[in-house]
């Protein structure tokens, strides 16, 4: 495992130790980036090692050439199927359901979680849209950490039941996501709470950006030509531009970056107005509300990253109401059997749009994320089915 | 890929044909066993492709050295993690909520439905008790095949969810498993169904025996002492034996097989009571009632295979009651940050009767299967909270 320079903003620079606690930048509020002393790492022995060395982790630790050194509070998260497509010959879906808890979110807690364990932390607090309240629970039982979580009260039943299995604190908020984050942050100081908030410490990038070597290394260590993010904090498509920087740096992959295509909900769009305004960060987005409870982030705490990520990269920005994601769901349920997270469906249908669109060619490769498991929503989807 | 020799009665010895569509033997409706030539596959060269061939599949098709012949219908089954426990030093829990659809049936699923296309099968109908049906609607869905399935009409709203997402046509039967499953005789013929219940056709048990490959391999190709199986049906644990059998005569494991340990629910314990009066099978047992839907099978199929198997091992059966099991799932909940579905929290509530018993030490190894995702049991399990 390679050893820490320091922690660097993402906004002004400003270098931080990573061996005591950090949050925010203390000059700019940015979040920051962990950056390494790579070397050892470097050239295709050392890309070799992780796909041949026997034994070593099928999960996201198999990346520990490029992960902080430290002991993993693991539950088995990472390393999820790449399933090709049965009707798009150039169409992969990356598997994030298949994660402990059931979505991608446990790869940021399982890192963000470990490190806190090794960084002497107690008890842990984040205000959450669902799923990161639902992993960060898990992980905090399973590291013996106190976890309080605020999250909006009309979250998926499934969310409210991990917490609660989980033993953690949980608080339901008349409110957003938004909202919740307010309460954590006044109360953090007097409670003795680690802020583990989306972006406002560094590591839960660091497990996140695990989905980007592992995009590459299944499709044989190459780029493909777009990648679709269903974006609600975004953490996961800044995480894969930084492996990606990280990969290139490395020399384990070379070739243009795919176009990051970012996915929001017509009902909660702050980076698809922003964008369309030629912006640099979003503002806050009035009556958030769509059924794909994830996406429900009114004003992303990296929307200046994400926006700046999607232009670099030559992508673009798309949002679908819920009926066209609940359209979506239905179709990849029918005929690829696979049962989408709405999240996860915003990807199909933003897919479905940029080809109709011609901003994409059907013979382009490209990479759709389901981020979790159509099994956390079975109440959010046997409404829309009109069952029981 | 090996060549199938021919299917064998489990019961009678008769052999079949594999190369046209079989159900049960016609001579005493036992269930067949797919017998192979295994020669090309013994050995420690052969078990080492196995594990350090790059790429090979990371799932169930790893094993395809001892597999059928066929081109996989497959959504990322198999290859799940193997989790040591934080509390004791020699128990590992077998992950299978990783799996697609979140539960170990889309191991079986996966093969037979495989199978199914490549035999030209177009309809398949199954009775279920809740899992293999959502498991059997997604691959039918992924193979472009027509799926029939009766469920009892309690069974967790995800299990109707998964039937409805992937266009399943779904019966919700006001009776149990037992009940399905003479529908499902009554009507097959006329309907051209291909009967998929369990062990009434060969090839789920194929893909359940991974599960035995898995466990071994994962352990450094070793045996552990004991194995806990939460037993509905009990194909996964007639599999693992399959699998021991199979791996011993290819020379890839050797030493004691492990004791299998059967885990039943106390509202629906036949094979407890067919092991406790020493009988070679079991009987229906009565108003069979339990928050363990996928342990509510009354008279399962493979009874005499289940008793054989627990017996020849030097194992045992334990059943535990709705509110052991609970008890279980909270405490891995809370202290080692597994949501746990109640199949599953069974084995871990029969771990802890049989340290107490002192039919094992705590110094065994032991695996303990967690059968599916607790993200499942959402509506079921936020009950027993006494939440919404």
């Amino acid at each position: 495992m390679p050893s820490i320079k320091h922690l660097e903003c993402s906004r002004c620079g400003h270098t931080a130790s990573a061996s005591v606690p950090q949050n925010v930048c203390p000059q700019c509020a940015g979040s920051y980036y962990v950056r390494y002393d790579l070397s050892a790492a470097k050239g295709l022995a050392a890309r070799d090692r992780v796909t041949v060395d026997y034994p070593r982790s099928t999960g996201m630790w198999r990346y520990r050439e490029v992960l902080p050194e430290v002991t993993p509070v693991s539950l088995g998260e990472g390393w999820t199927p790449m399933l090709p497509s049965r009707r798009y010959g150039k169409v992969w879906v990356k598997e994030e359901g298949a994660n402990p808890t059931g979505t991608f979110k446990a790869r940021g807690m399982a890192m963000a979680i470990s490190m806190a364990k090794h960084l002497g932390i107690r008890k842990v607090a984040a205000p959450s849209a669902g799923n990161a309240g639902g992993a960060m629970a898990a992980y905090a039982a399973a590291a013996g950490m106190e976890a309080h979580i605020f999250m909006p009260k009309d979250v998926p039943l499934s969310n409210q039941v991990e917490c609660h299995i989980h033993g953690a604190h949980l608080t339901l908020v008349d409110g957003l996501i938004s909202d919740c984050g307010r309460i954590v942050a006044e109360r953090k100081d007097a409670e003795g709470w680690f802020d583990m908030s989306t972006l406002k410490e560094p590591y839960r990038i660091e497990g996140k950006k695990t989905m980007g070597y592992e995009l590459v290394e299944q499709l044989g260590w190459r780029y493909p030509a777009a990648v679709f993010y269903p974006t609600g904090g975004g953490v996961g498509m800044i995480g894969m531009w930084k492996a990606f920087e990280e990969m290139e740096e490395l020399g384990w992959v070379s070739g243009p970056r795919p176009k990051m295509i970012a996915v929001q909900a017509a009902g909660c769009a702050p980076i698809t107005v922003a964008y369309e305004a030629g912006e640099k960060a979003s503002v806050m987005y009035p009556n958030a509300q769509t059924f794909a409870s994830g996406l429900r982030v009114p004003k992303p705490y990296g929307d200046y990253l994400i926006l700046d990520i999607v232009r670099a990269s030559g992508g673009t920005v798309v949002s679908r109401t819920d009926d066209q994601i609940f359209d979506a769901l239905s179709d990849w349920g029918r005929n690829e059997g696979l049962l989408l997270s709405p999240e996860g469906a915003s990807s199909m249908a933003a897919y479905d749009y940029l080809i109709e669109t011609g901003f994409l060619k059907p013979d382009d490769e490209v990479v759709l994320f389901n981020t979790g498991s159509g099994n956390k929503y079975t109440d959010v989807i046997s409404q829309r089915l009109g069952l029981g």
